[in-house]
């Protein structure tokens, strides 16, 4: 099976490019890329020598695409490929918000392929499995929603916490990609730490779709605030809701209660894992594990869930892949089996 | 006028004494330090070579004596020098909490002298300057709990949220002190963030104490969880709470009332500033100002605070001269006044 | 096949079970470490979590055994396995120096097996290629000797340069290892770069042993400067020299002899590149690549080579791998193919 | 009296005015800058919130001005202001280099007022001292030349090198300026370490032309490799280069006499200071120290001499002050008395 990465001058794109190196069911065999056309994908990427590639305009024939084009570009050059029946893992926004009103609110453009929204399937994989497998048009989901909505979707589809949460997420820089911003200039991000897009950061309407979807589409009242970080790879997010009175153990028993929830939850996922001990983003650096900790508050009845991934890997490339193993009806781990490189 | 510092060797000890280096009005005279007695100052700190002293096992003759010591050494050091009349200012944990049994349950110590508890000020500047200028003892805060009541004492004395909140605060390393453990590992470190005391951090029940001063007394549900993230120095807190319904306008008018009503409680107030952006620990590097700002997630009608300080001076080291200044009658900023080393 | 670590509960330790995880033609079956006997490997690492192993005491019965043990402790631990016929590789420096003299001069302590010293292979794989795969014994290089010796090699034994060079290396933090150290603590190396070891780092006299071996014995005069820099993985050394007289065209021709020079002493080598820019250390993290770039400073007919590696991967736990591979009778690529992390 | 910034909006010039804040001879009355004009300089630059100054776009009345364009708009912009007397200090390259032809070849650039060349001094203030004081024009070194020079001033002087040198400095990223560039993007800077400008860096002609003025206009060969590592803040330069036979003692006598030498070549300089260690970037982080530490390698007979600064303090705008200080008449010292912030 031949696949292509559309726009692999970026972050996301040269991350599908690293994993699918040793896919053995997929080749690569086409990239594009606006800024480096005519150049051989080691020249412009050191780690990806071995790849015998050059960046082109247009996409070549492939049996499946993903697209790291930025929004609305990234569905304006997925149209046509859709359309002559290629399979697509979109990484950008373009095919995640049902509403297209919501999106061209969210996003500030038209949306280029409205049509196609009923049929794209949000690609969180843990949560439609059976829909992604079936699927032309995958939207792979925002890094941030990964974790959140991987922390909370346990509880919330129990009923065990108030319908509503908060959600206070720490990133890496890499989640902004490789486009200049004073954002992401070494010596504006070393040694500091910001909370950023108060007044409600994109993230968020997929969030509460996605989260809604799980509590029968009842209200519900989501704040995150995301921070940038010291550091390339990783989310960390910390989420906070109230227990639902009677719903559960109180004292002590609650928390082994809940920790069975999202154990029975996750069981036999590959790449959710419910950890021990707080988890830490370095145990999952450059690999496709999401690691879950619930724990409760005792002091004042809160459920506190905290959820760690890399943006790049579960965040986009590698829960991209985890989509395609299962369109292209491969085992869901193949590529993706590594163990987090530590320290 | 002369000061002394009793273990210098740590990082808050070493923060005192860089500060102090250019106070007009006192003089280092006397540093203590208890695996390095003997040795130069200038010799154990290369950055402190212009001091003229060496570090001894007892402290000299001062009228002032910061403690730098872990918490239950630093009360049972600053006994006989209490008796004896000379004014301290603590930055171990043990003059902090009124209730010797919340101290002694929290810490895991009997505590060496709970006869002074009563007369002993938390020295939150901001809102105990009075106190302060008169005390003996000055319980100088956590750094965690510095940023956090800043955040959140305008609201909860307004009344205008509800008694229940959340801080999520991140930290630098710093902040852990410069004891060898696996936890500061430059290399457990760098590239990661966690979660840490989601069983209850020491600083809960100062925060509590203090931000229950504020509402009368009345009943308040904080969950508080601290981070660890790569940088040196620098706290960052995120704090929620819910409006209360009918305390302030809605809509975009909330965010108007709440910046003016913070703007009020800290007007003239020299180290607490309020921010149009979200601020960041950057712009408070190696100085002693306290950045906060207050906004409204309209979404949801909760308030949510962000505070930013340098923990080893408005959160240590930096108050600790602030509160020394008034207690020794001289300008509240004296010392304190450098800008933040940026970038 | 069935392989142990003896020690590994150390950055190198866990850096051979994490590349051993995909190793088709080898399973780990063994592990010790001493501080932490009776646990579960997945407990002490989260990122080893999907190894089924406990922490032993002692190895069991294997094919091959790992040492990363400190140096001394190592050997003694492993002459009863090579007495009975077990292959090993050594992390530690105990079988790299020829010369006991000069072993027990550089490590001040007692050799506690010289008699196996006349038969161990210093397992720079490039060079010694055949040697490793005969080799009952591999002594893996220190990381600093390896990328400075791949650096130096081709000019030394062309008889292009002076036998009179300099090394300045910068390294990151793990090859100083996860033991508690104030040299490690993440507050003294984040924002700050130091040399050390000026009176003569360890890894000196394998460099020399090494290179003088290319020279044919004839004198040599080399200089080396180890510097910390703040970062996890890595090592960059920048080798300077002077090109001999008449041994090498003139002008702009120098620098294409030399890159041909190069370029025909590593042709075919899996795991060392020419780069036609300057390499960075990024571009091998996480992988077994050393990058090597040799150029002339034309002001001053000095040949300047830079070259770079993982320290953790190359320069320990990867090269074991690689020796493993040749000791074993496997393709020396396998398990070693993953693309570096990047960015 | 009143001074300038030209340029205040990158790392330079924001430097120049947190140092001017507490400075008690002049007042800061104008800064410039041109993508900021009509903003206030606090808006711009928090950290700079207490300056009561509006960026604009042309330079107001002032004694003296700094200025920190870029080269070639630099001169151009001074050139007037030098024409109705103001004097400047230059933190550009313009005046730095004596022979135009050599400036032009390097910076690719016409000089724009080659006749104001004879009259510059170049500011490096420890070696430049009495013709920095009556200057009407200072050329402020370049941070790596000012680490370099410090660095062996004191062994060429005295004859007891080979004039035959190596240079290999690892920089901070804030050297770079703050200027938007791939090669200044966190993820590309982060874990990470590289050598740039091995063709010939711009730094390294004025490196030679002073070195030269203290060897008597000898020959001299320089090879200057520069190398970027992941801190904000710092330069380190280690020097290498042969003792010539004959001009100092053997043996461990060798290092007391070099020792002795440089104590009393910097005897008295309030910012060159001899560290009994190897010196470490941090020691001097925001402070204007240059600190120098020479040794000899005993097994080679090479002297090796590290010398370390912060790039924007001592490499920029703290030696630029220290040199007002003498145009002005203040007390060299006057504003750059901090000690340097530590950890």
């Amino acid at each position: 099976m031949k696949v292509g990465i559309i726009n692999v001058t970026g972050y996301g794109g040269s991350e599908l490019a690293r994993l699918l190196y040793h896919h053995k069911g997929v080749h690569l065999t086409s990239v594009t890329g606006r800024s480096a056309v005519g150049e051989r994908l080691g020249q412009f990427f050191p780690h990806l020598a071995d790849f015998d590639l050059t960046i082109t305009e247009e996409l070549g024939e492939v049996d499946l695409a993903f697209s790291a084009l930025p929004h609305a570009a990234s569905a304006a050059a997925l149209l046509p490929l859709i359309q002559r029946g290629v399979k697509v893992v979109d990484i950008s926004a373009d095919f995640r918000l049902k509403d297209v009103a919501e999106y061209e609110s969210w996003y500030g453009v038209k949306h280029p392929a409205p049509q196609l929204l009923p049929e794209s399937v949000y690609g969180l994989t843990e949560l439609n499995r059976a829909a992604v497998a079936k699927a032309r048009i995958v939207a792979n989901p925002g890094c941030y929603a990964t974790s959140a909505i991987l922390a909370l979707a346990p509880a919330l589809k129990a009923g065990i916490i108030e319908p509503d949460v908060i959600i206070d997420s720490k990133s890496g820089v890499s989640g902004a990609g490789r486009a200049l911003s004073l954002t992401t200039h070494y010596c504006e991000v070393n040694e500091n730490v910001s909370a950023y897009s108060l007044a409600g950061h994109r993230h968020l309407p997929e969030i509460v779709q996605e989260l809604k979807a799980l509590t029968g589409g009842k209200a519900l009242s989501v704040t995150f605030v995301p921070h940038l970080i010291p550091m390339t790879r990783g989310i960390l997010s910390t989420c906070y809701a109230r227990l639902a009175p009677g719903t559960i153990a109180s004292g002590d028993k609650a928390k082994a209660e809940i920790t069975d929830l999202y154990r029975d939850f996750y069981r036999g996922e590959p790449f959710v894992r419910l950890t021990p001990a707080p988890p830490q983003t370095k145990q999952t650096w450059g690999n496709n594990l999401c690691l879950v900790h619930p724990t409760v508050d005792m002091r004042t009845g809160r459920l506190v869930v905290i959820s760690c991934l890399d943006n790049l890997v579960k965040g986009a490339a590698g829960q991209a892949i985890q989509n395609m193993n299962l369109l292209l009806g491969f085992a869901e781990t193949t590529a993706l089996e590594a163990a987090a490189v530590y320290p």
